[in-house]
């Protein structure tokens, strides 16, 4: 009788958490010895509404000025007796608006949400000057010109696949394999923004934002789309162009493996 | 020979300004002995690139909270020999990034940003609490329930044409003539918010927001169509629901007539 052993509220229990955020304000995701975190936000609320030192566990890190939509966390918890689905309003009380917790569940403790994730996805918002505003200057790079779309389109065939990145890694990325799998890639017009929106069974670090800075240096020197082949086929990191900034990536999407859930 | 009787660069000059802010942080469009606004922010820019204290004189105020994509302003200037179409860059150079100038340019003085008006364009975005997000929970009313978009078209009707909108006035209204037109008024979905817009030649103070919040107060209740227009005909404020908040509204566009300018 395991009810018995372990009473009601007292069991170990996994949360899984959707989380969005607006990154303006945050020194990124991950906890820092000093600056405010999302994760840092997180278990500061998790700390007021259980009483307990809470680990949150992302499905990996987003840089400082970075934005998300999809983010996915778990926690474990022991003697806390709140549904699952009641986190999400319990701590968007504790939280400033610039974070929201969009679900919240209980789950398996099979489930990881970083080692469960099969493909996160991300989107990258540019638009002009005459579009940008002050409603979505937190969330798109503005550039003198729009680039143009087919151009981009051309560029982002060539990454779409299973290759190593070296060339869109940034200096201080401690990762030993740089191969990821990227399953799609595609630039499309949202009103007035050009969106280029990526899926990958993982990324490295500002790999993305390479990508992305990179291809607009191809664009405004009219290179062909074979070009762009042609950095990732370097494998130099050196041949990669500028990084894109961070206010106008958004990790949209998180998918999980129903076999891993 | 009028050149020589003003220098260029010493006539008196009007430039129009369009304008967009994320109301959030601002105690509204208008000057205050107090708190930041949107005119104080614009006229502290101005004294630095011009050296002068200049009036900036909106197309009409919004209320604290309350945001705009298509505010427009005059101002009047002496010795000043930056080009009209300039402004806007140089301005933005000081400004923060919750205003901005969308463009600038040299009018006429015939044109008066609040007087040559002849229709002004509000927006209000509603969502229910699954679609609100840190992205935007600046800009969006969240309800617990999305209003029945039929409902609101309905009672949408009532309120298009010439009527004495008394009963959607607050409650320190100073005008005395209560009558104003209302040209288009509509409900639609984008994505998952549901926008009300409406364009009239004018509006009393927090009008929008009362008919709003009026109509969710209406449509919670069932309330047919035929009592939005049996509130409006009542011509007295006990007749209105509950003010909307600012945060879902948006000044998106001003009209001006083509011979005023």
């Amino acid at each position: 009788m395991p009810d018995k052993v372990i009473p009601a509220g007292y069991a170990m229990r996994r949360i899984r958490l959707s989380i969005s955020y607006d990154g303006t304000d945050f020194c990124g995701w991950q906890l820092q010895a000093s600056g405010r975190t999302v994760q840092g936000d997180l278990e500061d609320a998790l700390l007021r509404l259980t009483g307990q030192q809470v680990r949150v566990v992302g499905s990996g890190r987003t840089d400082s000025g970075v934005h998300a939509l999809g983010q996915v966390a778990h926690i474990d918890l022991c003697g806390c007796t709140i549904p699952g689905e009641r986190f999400a309003r319990a701590l968007n009380g504790m939280l400033k608006d610039d974070v929201r917790i969009q679900a919240s569940e209980d789950t398996s403790c099979r489930f990881h949400a970083r080692h469960s994730a099969v493909a996160r996805e991300y989107r990258y918002h540019i638009c002009d000057y005459s579009a940008l505003t002050s409603l979505n200057t937190r969330f798109v790079y503005p550039v003198s010109r729009l680039p143009d779309l087919h151009a981009l389109q051309g560029y982002l065939r060539s990454i779409v696949g299973r290759h190593d990145f070296t060339t869109f890694s940034a200096a201080g990325d401690q990762s030993t394999n740089k191969v990821r799998d990227i399953i799609s890639a595609s630039a499309y017009m949202a009103g007035r923004e050009l969106v280029v929106r990526i899926v990958g069974n993982a990324f490295l670090w500002r790999m993305v934002r390479s990508i992305v800075g990179t291809m607009l240096d191809l664009e405004s020197m009219g290179a062909p789309a074979e070009e762009m082949g042609r950095r990732l086929g370097g494998v130099d990191r050196s041949l990669a162009g500028a990084t894109a900034p961070p206010r106008g990536l958004v990790l949209q999407h998180i998918t999980y493996g129903s076999h891993e859930e």
